[in-house]
């Protein structure tokens, strides 16, 4: 059993808006990804979802508002709510998710993973 | 709905091994703690734990080996998984863990919380 060391793991991929599996436990993902330009709008039926930001800034819009997120920020998207993230420059954020998340939530287009790398 | 940032939170508060609840996601809580000293050895018989160190170091000391813990990484205890927490100096932690883990475990003494706030 090791720690898991979030530099070590963000040197290990380079490719933007394809989480990779760092952890695992209570049924739920621990997930890193590279973030930079506009994904698309979408929502998780059944499942909430945390983004923090570990490096760089991100935005989560919202229908209504826009939340801003720096290093060491979080913000929790709760299931149903239409989100948005968009990195105006590549920044780095740690997910928490349950294992049944699609990253493109209700929709599937050329950005959806069906199946995620494990680093 | 609001982004939390990790230092504002961890300044709201300055007692040890009193973890606070920042987040609420999927069945789980997301917690804050100041972490000095030994903490006392206990597993959870149902719930896995992720401890990531937000500031200082920790060590997750297991019956066969110690995990040691800096900024910027985390360890995920497995249920069942007997260990012990100690910081040498006063360390900041971020725990991911379902609603239903008791600080202590499967053990009961004065260091047990059975009620934690939210900040």
């Amino acid at each position: 059993m090791n720690a898991v060391d979030l530099k070590e793991k963000f040197s290990l991929f380079n490719e933007c808006w394809k989480p990779k599996i760092v952890g695992e436990l209570n049924g739920q993902y621990v997930k890193l990804a590279k973030l930079k330009g506009e994904f698309v709008w979408h929502h998780h039926e059944n499942e909430d979802e945390l983004f923090m930001v570990i490096k760089g800034q991100l935005i989560i819009k919202l229908k209504d508002q826009d939340i801003k997120l720096n290093e060491g920020q979080f913000f929790i998207i709760p299931r149903g709510v239409e989100h948005l993230p968009v990195a105006e420059k590549e920044c780095h954020v740690m997910l928490f998710e349950p294992k049944s998340v699609r990253n493109t939530g209700n929709t599937q287009n050329e950005k959806t993973i069906e199946t995620l790398e494990k680093i």
